[in-house]
C-alpha cells in the first residue's frame, strides 16, 4: 500500500533522483514502489543457512570471486554443511563454522572441490561500478557492484570487508581453502582483512540469527568445548529448495538512480528531521543495502 | 609472566618506539610488562552496568562530554538505573536502556539533574590529542584522547561513534536530554550520528553481554512487550563500590610510542605472518584500545 507521502511524491513531474530536500526515509519509501529499483535473488547464488532457530539468507558473489562462488554452491548442493558446526564467534569480528566432520569424505564422490584459489581481486576494467563519491580510509575509490560493496584501485577491484561479508577460511595458504570454513563479518568493518583472504558472497538477511550467539571464550573466541557450539541444521543452495519455500526477498539495485539518491540522503542526514548536522559523506561500510519483501507489494 | 619473545624483545636496546619488523602481537605483548604503557580507571569515572549475567564496565568521557559524565554519575549513584530495563536491541546499531519507571520522583530528592545539555563538541584548542595519520570518512583529521576516538575539524574535536561508544538519548530537542536512556554502539560506526547527539564514554569491558541480547521486533529494534526486556540488575558508579570489588582492568595509554606503534602494526598487518598485504592505513573505529588485567601481572 503507497502512502500518502509516496502518493505525493509521485504526483509531482517525475524526477530521475529525487529532490535534495527530500529525506533518506522519504527516498526508500518512494523507491520501494518502483520495481525497476528491485531485482529478485538468483536461486543458482543464493544460499539458505538454517541456524539457530531461523533463516540467514546469503547472496554469493560469482562477478568477483567466481571459483569460490561455484565451490560454495557445490558444497551446499553436496550438504557438507548440514551437520556443521558454529565453531567461533568472536565479539565485534566474526561468526565462524565448518562442513560437518564426516563430510569430507562424503563430498570426494561429487564433483565438490578439494581446494579453492583465493580470489582477493579481480581486474577493475571488466566491472561497471557505482561509484560511492566519499574518501575511504583504505582505498583510492569505493562503490558497489551488484549489491556489493567494493574497493579499487588503479588497476583491482575487490569486495570489501563490510559488516556481514562471507569469507571463506584459510590457513596460511592463500590457494589452500577448502571451501569448508566459512565466517561472517558480525562486526566493525576488519577492512585490514580485504585482499588477504577471499569473501564470496554476503548476508543479505537474518544476521540477527548469527550476532546474539554466545561468544567463544577461548583464544579468537573459538569455543572451548563442543558442547557450546551450536549445530547447522543445514545450508542450501535457493535453486535446490522448491519455490514455495524461498523467501521473497528483494535486493535493491545499486545502479539505479533511487539507489545513488538513497547515499546521497545517507550522507546527508540533517535534511531527515531528527538530525541536526550532515556528515556530508558516508563510509561504504555503513551504507545499508535495502531489501523489500516481495509479499509486501502483492 | 614474560614470555621468551618479550623477554628477547627486552634484550635488544631499548627503543622508544619498537622496529618496524616487529608484528602487531609482538609489540602488544611487549607493551604489556611496562607499567608506563597503562592506567587504571579512573573510580570516579567509571560505571559497572551489571546485565544479563555479566559485568559491562563503562568509562564516562569528561573531557569531552563534561556536564553529562556528571549527570550519569549522579544519576549511577542515585541507583535509577538498578531495576531498569533494556527497551531496544537493533541490529548491527544499537542497544538502548531506560532508567526504572519510578526513578523520576525518586531521583528528584538527589542532584541528580533533569536535563542536561548536548555536549556535541569541545573547542580543539584544548585538547591533545594522539594524531591518527590515516584518511577518515567523515573529518579531516581523526585520533585519539585518553583512550576514546576522536574526529577533528579546525576547531572542534568530539567523541566519534565507534563499536562500543555509550551515547545519551535524546529527543528532537538536543539539549532536552534527563540521561535517563543511554544506548552503546553494537554495529559497524553509525559515524553519522557524530554531531548530532551526545557521547558521554565508551564501553572498555563486556561488551558480550549487550551483543548477544535478542534484537527487538518492532520499529527501530524496539521490543514489541515487556517481556521480551531484559532487565538492569544495576549501574553502580565505581567509587560507591568496595575497593576489593572493582575488577583490575587497565587501558593502554594512547598518548604513548607504544600505542601509536600498535596503530602503526595494525595498520602494516603483512608483518603479521598471516597476512599477505597491509593496507597501509586503518579506519578509526577499527583500532581497537588495549585492555590488560592487572591480575596477570601479579
Amino acid at each position: 500500500m503507497l502512502s500518502l507521502l509516496a502518493a505525493l511524491l509521485q504526483m509531482q513531474p517525475a524526477p530521475e533522483i529525487p529532490s535534495e530536500q527530500v529525506g533518506s526515509a522519504e527516498i526508500l519509501e518512494a523507491a520501494r514502489t518502483d520495481d525497476r529499483n528491485w531485482r529478485a535473488l538468483s536461486p543458482a547464488n543464493t544460499l539458505y543457512m538454517q541456524v539457530n532457530g531461523g533463516r540467514v539468507v546469503i547472496e554469493l558473489n560469482p562477478a568477483l570471486a567466481p571459483e569460490n562462488a561455484a565451490a560454495l554452491r557445490a558444497l551446499a548442493t553436496a550438504g557438507v554443511f548440514d551437520g556443521g558446526t558454529i565453531d567461533r564467534v568472536q565479539e565485534n569480528y566474526v561468526v565462524q563454522w565448518s562442513a560437518r566432520e564426516d563430510a569430507d569424505a562424503e563430498a570426494e564422490g561429487d564433483d565438490a572441490p578439494v581446494t579453492v584459489p583465493g580470489e582477493l581481486a579481480r581486474d577493475a576494467a571488466d566491472m561497471t561500478v557505482t561509484a560511492v563519491p566519499y574518501a575511504d580510509s583504505y582505498a583510492p575509490r569505493i562503490g558497489f557492484v551488484n549489491g556489493f560493496p567494493v574497493a579499487m584501485d588503479d588497476s583491482a577491484i575487490w569486495q570489501t570487508h563490510c559488516y556481514g561479508a562471507l569469507g571463506v577460511g584459510r590457513g596460511d595458504d592463500v590457494d589452500g581453502a577448502d571451501g569448508r570454513e566459512l565466517y561472517v563479518v558480525i562486526g566493525h568493518a576488519p577492512r585490514h582483512l580485504d585482499r588477504n583472504i577471499t569473501l564470496a558472497g554476503r548476508v543479505v538477511d537474518g544476521m540477527e540469527y548469527l550476532t546474539v550467539l554466545q561468544r567463544g571464550t577461548g583464544p579468537l573466541g573459538f569455543y572451548e568445548t563442543d558442547t557450546e557450539k551450536t549445530g547447522i541444521t543445514s545450508i542450501r543452495l535457493a535453486s535446490d529448495v522448491a519455490e514455495a519455500e524461498r523467501p521473497g526477498v528483494e535486493i535493491m539495485r545499486t545502479d539505479t538512480p533511487a539507489f545513488s539518491a538513497w547515499v546521497d540522503a545517507r550522507a546527508n542526514r540533517a535534511r531527515d528531521g531528527w538530525f541536526v548536522r550532515s556528515a556530508g559523506a558516508i563510509d561504504l561500510c555503513n551504507i545499508p543495502v535495502p531489501t523489500r519483501e516481495v509479499s509486501e507489494e502483492e
